[in-house]
């Protein structure tokens, strides 16, 4: 997607064909720069400090990880420590665990000479299936909206929408934008009010930096705001991502994503989540009950980094100095929250039954 | 309450009789500091920037307010000019313009001369007035922490509250806190859930500290993970306060309030507000259609300010430069989400009837 006048995916093969290249997401929106990722170490490093992060695009990176652990050597026992090395840097999103089984079922059945070469062409392949299944997401979220502005008349069409689950959080198009990218570049008139996503603000610093990087209008609001909105017409849909849905529909996304929905419910507002199929897990169901919930470090809560009056990056303490956090990264939304599941495959209900008859063939197997 | 070793109100008369003195709330959980109002411009600028807030404690500082106007010129005419000013401070707190009235109605009686001190005497009273009926909603939500406390054996109570309605936004005890700090004091074992409310961070900057310093345990938390907290059964009930309640029980809070509501709501959770007489507005009935919503600057939600890594107190911007923000102080929870009200005479329904049979002497005129 754009940035400035260029087109960047958010990670690459480096041209030395021995590296992969991703933005490093924990500058924006601030500073726009890469990196060069060269070891599996690295690949872990940029997933556990969200260099890299969003469900899909972490999958991507755990894939290329692997990669340049055959590269260093091919053996099996450095492949199974590299899988442990990288499942361990991100315990919640699906994707991870997911592209490190399709990445390692394919390289035992190979020699070690050829690992490195066809590890690099899986995890391009992943990559660029994410890319497919984003703009297939965007392609039947664009006719949800084109609905919206239809009965809208003209006025501009208000979605809301919470943490990242942008171009960013994916390779390309993003998953809840990849709909608000397809619509406003046919035309539609639109504006996307943008959470900022406590505890670290990936709307404000993200979400909000890639909208306007693309020229979508939008407007940052704290995520206490979107209730009022709601209470007052302001808006017209919700889309927001998911790290994990459960084959009855209970989407785990990111913390307050539940406090959205319900405010939609109460409000009549459409709440839809854009849910590629990798981020589907069937072997589970009651979300509440079932999806471990990550706690991240208390600092998130209790620090904020931003640009200084220096123009340099700082951190500043909000809490008192004896006054200790908790900070859960996710939660779950009940299926009975959803209005529809944004697929790859179509909008859908976010029911047993519509998922079991959508992704037939993954039903019965451990996704 | 306490801070440190000593005791403390909110704001008290100098002892030179002139001046009235305010803890810096700014400079909160940082800093204490006190500061000397000696005018009513002063007067005026402490509740616009907020070195005092909360809807008890502007009115008490708006009563001063008028008596430090009275002190430079005791005339009718200052009078009204005085009472513009401090009218126009901060829009949606009722108690603002109530404490105004009730000053202006006595001072007007009264021949120039008289005015400074019976002024002061009157702000003293409205400041005196306001611990009392903190006091009494103190002892009526001790009850239901009581009551939960027996239910639950020994295992502490989890309390949620948002913002901060404690003894910072009134004179003394607080609205929210009331009931906390009795429950604490009489060895209860409870635990708060501190939502840290932003954008301007009152539950982290002022509810935490005031907790802290009140030996209270306690967790700061995102505005984002309540519900995560309630679908996990880790909150017994929240309590919150009110800056407008309407004649049937629809709540104007701090912005966010509305989807705790929500939350709870959804998992049983019992939702109480503090609400004290003056903060109800028998005039008004639809808080969603009737309660003007203050919007303040975008800049409380693009820049975060806390003590940076030396010790001194920095902004920083947490969003990219060409993204606008919108900034609503305020929303309202409808009547049908509060479990109850705690007032000074008593927990009742939010409903027309329980408010009418208990402020029968409210009904009929405006508030």
């Amino acid at each position: 997607m754009r940035v400035g006048d260029k087109t960047f995916r958010t990670i690459w093969q480096a041209s030395d064909a021995a590296s992969v290249k991703i933005i490093d997401q924990t500058r924006l929106p601030h500073e726009f720069e890469t990196v060069s990722i060269n070891t599996v170490f690295e690949a872990a490093h940029a997933i556990k400090v969200m260099q890299v992060r969003g469900a899909p695009l972490i999958g991507v990176m755990a894939a290329y990880g692997l990669a340049l652990a055959m590269r260093a050597d091919a053996s099996d026992a450095n492949l199974d420590a590299a899988c442990g090395v990288l499942a361990a840097a991100r315990p919640t999103a699906v994707n991870l665990q997911w592209a490190i089984d399709s990445m390692r079922g394919l390289l035992l059945t190979l020699p070690p000479a050829e690992r490195a070469p066809a590890g690099f062409a899986h995890a391009g392949a992943i990559a660029e299936q994410d890319a497919v299944l984003c703009r297939a997401i965007g392609e039947h979220g664009l006719r949800l909206i084109q609905a919206v502005a239809a009965s809208k008349q003209g006025r501009r069409v208000n979605i809301l929408t919470h943490c990242n689950a942008g171009w960013l959080a994916t390779v390309d198009w993003g998953t809840a934008t990849a709909p608000i990218y397809m619509a406003h570049d046919e035309g539609i008139a639109l504006h996307v009010w943008v959470d900022e996503t406590r505890p670290r603000n990936q709307g404000a610093s993200l979400t909000a930096w890639e909208l306007g990087q693309h020229g979508v209008p939008h407007t940052l609001i704290v995520d206490n705001a979107g209730g009022h909105l709601m209470q007052h017409g302001e808006v017209d849909l919700v889309i927001v991502g998911t790290d994990r849905t459960t084959a009855v529909g209970d989407v785990c996304n990111k913390i307050g994503t539940y406090l959205k929905a319900l405010a939609a419910h109460d409000n009549g507002v459409p709440f839809y989540v854009a849910a590629p199929s990798p981020s589907i897990d069937f072997s589970i169901e009651d979300g509440i009950a079932e999806v471990p919930i990550e706690t991240r470090s208390p600092r998130e809560v209790t620090h904020i980094s931003g640009l200084g009056a220096d123009g340099r990056m700082e951190t500043v303490c909000i809490a008192p100095a004896g006054s200790g956090a908790l900070n859960y990264a996710f939660d779950v939304t009940p299926a009975r929250f959803v209005t529809g599941l944004i697929t790859e495959r179509g909008v859908i209900a976010a029911t047993r039954e519509a998922l079991a008859k959508t992704f037939p063939e993954r039903i019965g197997k451990r996704s």
